[in-house]
């Protein structure tokens, strides 16, 4: 089983992460969890190569590093694990690329992009996707915690046109399941967990 | 005008590239010449990436990596000059990323890999094409006398596919021109020089 994690930073991705591999583990479920971009070799270096705030990266580029990354993960890490029937989460997928990347960006139209995205996933599609939906003023308390590095330097407008981006992807793809990611983590971890129980059923 | 140089290595490319330079600079024309992947600090560190040999790399990765430094190098580099009208020389360019990972590695169909190149490229074609051609044995023995990097290390039956490869697209793209190159270098330098300063009439 595939289990994808989306939203923008701060949405509580990380924390409800943590919290359904403890839970999958005591109920003796093999479980991997990998961030994207990296979980390899490679990969960790290409992100390297993206958060450095020295380089200048056309927008086209920025898609197809993560591409790169995202490819050597699911070849190399993923597709076996998978094929020994142990559970993979991941902390953002391809669905990320085209809301950043995409609809953030513009970096290139959105069917380009998920042309790519089937390249760099191998074929691979989630079985469930959790969009842990929170507004913009969420996120930007929640992040000022954080260090900034690349990425996060890109401001309110660029987090809204993500946030829609998202949206979109929750109205299309049938393996969305939006969650209202400002409730209490109990309530959220127990909405997450339910329907990942039912699924291992 | 974009001059690219296609060929498998030993064919003698960088010989050639840098006899139409000098050609080039001596008829006062601007000329850059760039070998792919790399011209950008971006693209030089993707580069590393690829030559490493500690690295075990996806055939899929490998075609995304090397996007990722062409779109780079492009949007960085090689448009601001052509729009500045000065000369740009490629050694290699996405016809070897059609013969190298589609023909030769197999990596994904080659539709695809075209989609990426188009991706990759933002969109820019070559004005002419040198397809330098040598057979197989020839290329060996010019050959045994490099250093051998990862990409060199693939074998025989590997180049054979390759050169099947750039022979299929000197059929279908008529921006190519096939370039004996078993003759002399003085022969092919002439050759090249007069195709190319008809192009600049």
């Amino acid at each position: 089983m595939l289990i994808t994690f989306e939203g923008i930073d701060g949405s509580g991705k990380s924390t409800q992460i943590e919290l359904l591999r403890d839970k999958l583990k005591k109920n003796n479920q093999k479980v991997s969890v990998f961030r994207e971009p990296g979980g390899t070799l490679v990969s960790e270096k290409v992100r390297e190569l993206l958060l450095d705030q020295n380089h200048v990266i056309d927008p086209v580029t920025e898609a197809l590093l993560f591409s790169s990354a995202r490819s050597q993960l699911i070849s190399e890490v993923v597709m076996p694990k998978l094929e020994r029937q142990e559970i993979v989460i991941l902390d953002r997928f391809y669905d990320s690329t085209i809301a950043y990347q995409g609809y953030g960006r513009g970096s290139m139209p959105i069917e380009k992009l998920q042309e790519l995205s089937k390249i760099a996933s191998h074929g691979l599609v989630p079985d469930i996707t959790f969009y842990l939906k929170i507004d913009i003023d969420q996120s930007e308390k929640r992040r000022s915690n954080f260090t900034r590095d690349r990425m996060e330097n890109s401001g309110v407008e660029f987090y809204r046109r993500v946030i829609k981006g998202f949206d979109k992807l929750a109205i299309q793809e049938s393996r969305f399941v939006t969650i209202d990611a400002s409730r209490s983590v109990k309530e959220i971890e127990k909405n997450i967990w339910n329907l990942v129980a039912d699924q291992l059923k």
